[in-house]
C-alpha cells in the first residue's frame, strides 16, 4: 500500500519536504494542508514587492496546479488543522479525518505581537504572508507617516521600501542599535546611518509601550514619547507556531522551539517519535559555535530542514548537520551578512571574543565599479576558533558569508584560516588578498597580544 | 646588529615579503632588488588597461618612494642580481656585493616561448610587465590583425579587450578546449560560445607552429594552416625563473617549481636551508587535494607565500599550508571560477572523480538583475572528498569560489557538505537554497548510483 505523508505548512519548509519526499518515494500519497491561499513564496521579499521590484505573483514559485501535474502532491490550501492524533495517526482539516504513515510539521511562526495595548486597531500589520503584504499596499495608498516597531533586516528593509515610495518612515527600537541580536555595533551603525541619510527616523532605546487611536492607529508611544503615524507595521520577530506540536505533546526546547533529531524526527518526553517530522521555523537547530540549541528561523534553513524531513518522512535517509545560521540583507546599495554568534550573543552565551577587522574594496582598489568591503571575525579567545563574522559591502556579501560559515561550522581556528584560507583573484572581481584574509590576520594579531 | 634582509623581485610576492618582514621587524634593514622598472602592480590586470578601464599609472599600488618613506624598504628597480653566494650570504647586483642574514627569492616566472621559428620577429609580444604593457599599446595602434597563441585565462582576456578595440583577434589553442588545464570541457565551452559571439575566432587543437614574417610578423601556422596577422601574443603560460634557485644549488621539483618547507625556506639535496626564503611562481606548493606538489603561480597566492616569507626572513613565525588554488577570471559578462582539480588533472593524478552541476540565478528568480550561475563540484569516488569545483556566473563568483575552496581545503566529503553547507538568503543577493548545494545534491546522487 502507497505511504501516506500528511505535510502541514507551505513555506520553504513545507513544500521542500513535499517535493524531496515525492523524490524519495514515486508512490507515496503526499498531502499538504496549509491556512494559507497562497504556497511556496519567499515572505523574504515583501519588501521588495511593496517597493515594486517584483509583483505577488511573480513571487509565488509554484501553483498548487503545478504541484498535483509535475509531482503529484496534493495541496490543499485556506484549510487548517484541527486536530492531530499521534496515537491513531491522524490529521483532522476541514471537518474531515486524514490517516498518515508520516507526518511532517512546518506551521512555521508567528510574529512575535507585544502585549501592549492597540495591537488590533486598524492600520496596524504585520509582515508574514503574501495577504499581510497586499493588506500593507493597500493601506500605503493612504498613509504618510508610517511606524516600523523593531528595527531587525526586515524592518530596514520594509523602512527603506516605504521611504523610496515617499512615506515619512519612523523606525522604534528597544535597543540601542539596529540589528541588535545578529549584528555587532560597530557593523550595525553605518546601516543606521546610510539609512538615516535616507531620511529613515530612528527611535532607538524605546520599546513600543502602546499603539495609540480610537479605530484606527493615530500613533506610537515608545520610549516615553509619541510618535504620530497613519499606519505601524510590527517587525518584532518571529516565534514558533507550536500549536500542533503542543496539542501531541511533543519536546519543546529552552529557546522556545521544538526539539529534533539530526533526522528532523521529534521527540516526547525525551524520546524520539519515528513518524513526526518537523521542519522551520519552529525547531531549534543544533548550534555549530557550542554545544546547545540555537533558532535558525531563516528561509534557507527551512530549506535544508524540508528536505531532510521529506526524505526520511519517504523512508529513505538524510541528516541535518549543527548550523551557524548566515545571512543577508539587502538595505539599498549595502549588503550587511552575518555567521555564527555576534559579539553580543556570544557574550550571553560566555564566550569570551576577540575580533579582528579590515577594509578595503570588492574589486581592484582601481578597477571600476568595486564598492568597499568590510570585513569583521570574530574568535574564541580560549580554543581560538572562529565562531562568527560579519560583512558590510555594496556587492558579493553573499559568497563571502557563505565561505566564512564553512570556517565557523568546520571549527577552523583563526590560525588555520590565516594558513589554510585562499581566494580568487582577477582585478574586475576581487582584490589580489581578500578583505576577508586580512581581516583574520588583524584577529590572529589581536588574539596574540 | 639590524638584521639584513634582501629580497628578490618586486612582484607581488617580493614586496608583501617586504612589508611583511618590516611589520616583525621595525630594525632590520630591508632592500629589494628588481628587473622591472616598475614595482607592486598587477600583471593580471594589464588586459584591461589596454582595454581602457585602467591606466599604468593606476595599477600601481606603491613607488619605491613610498616604501622608502613610509615603510623605510630600499627599492632598487631596473638592477639585475647577477650573483647570490650562499655561503659568504652576498648577493652582487649592479657591481656591488650586499651581505644578507635573510634571503627572499621572489624572482617569478617568465613566459613560455615554445621553440619554433620567428618568435623574435618585431610584432610578437608576452603579457607579463607594465614594460610588455605599453609595448603592446602602441604595437596595437597600427594592428588590425592579431593572433594569440594560447587559450588560458590571460589568452581570453586579451582577446576580449583587443575586441573591444576594433581588433580582427584569432585565438590558436593547441588543445581541444579552452582554459584547458584548469577548466572542464562543458564549463568552458559556455565561455569560447561567447566570445565566438563577440566576434573572435578560435583556431583549436592547433599547436603554434611557426610565427611567420621576414623582419617583422604576417602570420602565424597552427595546426597546419596559416593564419595572416600584424601582431601575436604569446599567451602560453608561465615557467618558474629558476636563474638563481639553480646557482644556489637548491632543490626543484618534480613540476619544475622550487622545493620549499611551510616555512617558504628552500631545501639543497634535501636540508633546509634556513637562511633562504623562496616564494611567488617559481616554488611549488604542497596540493589541499592529493599528496604531492603543484603550481599555483597565482598572484592570491603569491601574496600568501610573501607573507610567510617575509615574517620568518625577520625571524618571526608563520607558516603556509596546502593549497586548492582558486582562480576567477572575468570575460566580459561572464565571471569563470575555479578550485582544486579539473577533471582533466584528477585523471592525470589516477583520480577518479564523480561530478554533480547545478544552474540557478546570483538572486531569487523574480529579482531583477540576477544573472545565470551555473556550479559544478566534482568528489574523488573513492574517498567522496570534494576535489574540485567550478562556477560560471555573471557575478558573485568569487566569494563562491573561495566558499568551495574551504571545503576543498578541509576536505570535506559530498556528504558532509551537503549535511554542513549552509547558504545566506536575501532575494536580491541569492536564492533561498544557493546553487552550489543544488550541485552537491546532484553530486551525492550521482556518488550514490
Amino acid at each position: 500500500m502507497a505511504r501516506e505523508i500528511i505535510i502541514i505548512g507551505s513555506g520553504a519548509a513545507g513544500m521542500t519536504a513535499a517535493s524531496s519526499a515525492r523524490a524519495t518515494d514515486a508512490s507515496a500519497r503526499i498531502t499538504v494542508f496549509t491556512e494559507d491561499s497562497d504556497i511556496a513564496y519567499s515572505p523574504c521579499v515583501i519588501p521588495w514587492v511593496l517597493e515594486g521590484m517584483s509583483s505577488w505573483e511573480d513571487i509565488v514559485m509554484h501553483t498548487p496546479g503545478f504541484y498535483r501535474e509535475e509531482r503529484d502532491i496534493d495541496v490543499r490550501t485556506g484549510i487548517r488543522v484541527e486536530a492531530v492524533d499521534g496515537e491513531g495517526r491522524t490529521v483532522t482539516a476541514g471537518g474531515e479525518t486524514y490517516r498518515y504513515d508520516a507526518l511532517v510539521i512546518a506551521a512555521g511562526g508567528r510574529v512575535f505581537v507585544p502585549p501592549i495595548q492597540g495591537v488590533g486597531l486598524e492600520g496596524v500589520f504585520q509582515v508574514r504572508t503574501i495577504n499581510d503584504g497586499r493588506r500593507i499596499e493597500a493601506a500605503l495608498k493612504d498613509a504618510r507617516k508610517v511606524v516600523i516597531a523593531g528595527a531587525g533586516v526586515i524592518g530596514l528593509e520594509l523602512a527603506l521600501a516605504f521611504t523610496a515610495l515617499g512615506k515619512e518612515v519612523t523606525v522604534v527600537e528597544m535597543m540601542d542599535q539596529v540589528i541588535p541580536r545578529i549584528a555587532d555595533r560597530d557593523m550595525a551603525a553605518p546601516v543606521q546611518a546610510y539609512l538615516e541619510e535616507k531620511g529613515i527616523r530612528f527611535v532607538m532605546n524605546a520599546p513600543v509601550q502602546a499603539i495609540l487611536g480610537e479605530d484606527r492607529v493615530t500613533g506610537v508611544r515608545a520610549g516615553g514619547a509619541e510618535h504620530a503615524c497613519d499606519m505601524v507595521v510590527l517587525a518584532t520577530g518571529v516565534r514558533a507556531n507550536l500549536d500542533l506540536v503542543t496539542q501531541l505533546g511533543l519536546d519543546v526546547g529552552q529557546l522556545g522551539g521544538a526539539v529534533v533529531a539530526p533526522t528532523m524526527q521529534a521527540y516526547r518526553r525525551g524520546r524520539l517519535v519515528p513518524d513526526v517530522f518537523l521542519a522551520g521555523d519552529l525547531v531549534q537547530s543544533e548550534s555549530a559555535v557550542m554545544p546547545g540549541p540555537t533558532m535558525s528561523q531563516l528561509g534557507s534553513s527551512a530549506v535544508k530542514e524540508g528536505r531532510v524531513a521529506g526524505i526520511n518522512a519517504a523512508g529513505g535517509k538524510a541528516l541535518s548537520g549543527p548550523v551557524a545560521s548566515p545571512w543577508v540583507s539587502v538595505i539599498g546599495d549595502l549588503q550587511i551578512a552575518g555567521t555564527g554568534l555576534s559579539q553580543g550573543l556570544a557574550s550571553w552565551y560566555g564566550i569570551e571574543t576577540v575580533s579582528g577587522k579590515a577594509a578595503g574594496s570588492t574589486r581592484a582598489r582601481y578597477y571600476p565599479g568595486g564598492t568597499p568591503l568590510t570585513v569583521k571575525i570574530s574568535a574564541d579567545r580560549v580554543s581560538r576558533r572562529i565562531v562568527g563574522a560579519q560583512i558590510i559591502a555594496g556587492e558579493d556579501a553573499t559568497g563571502r558569508i557563505n565561505w566564512l560559515t564553512a570556517a565557523v561550522v568546520e571549527g577552523v581556528t583563526a590560525d588555520d584560516f590565516l594558513v589554510r584560507a585562499e581566494n580568487a583573484y582577477c582585478p574586475p572581481a576581487s582584490m589580489v588578498q581578500d578583505v576577508a584574509i586580512k581581516a583574520a590576520e588583524d584577529l590572529c594579531r589581536r588574539l596574540n597580544q
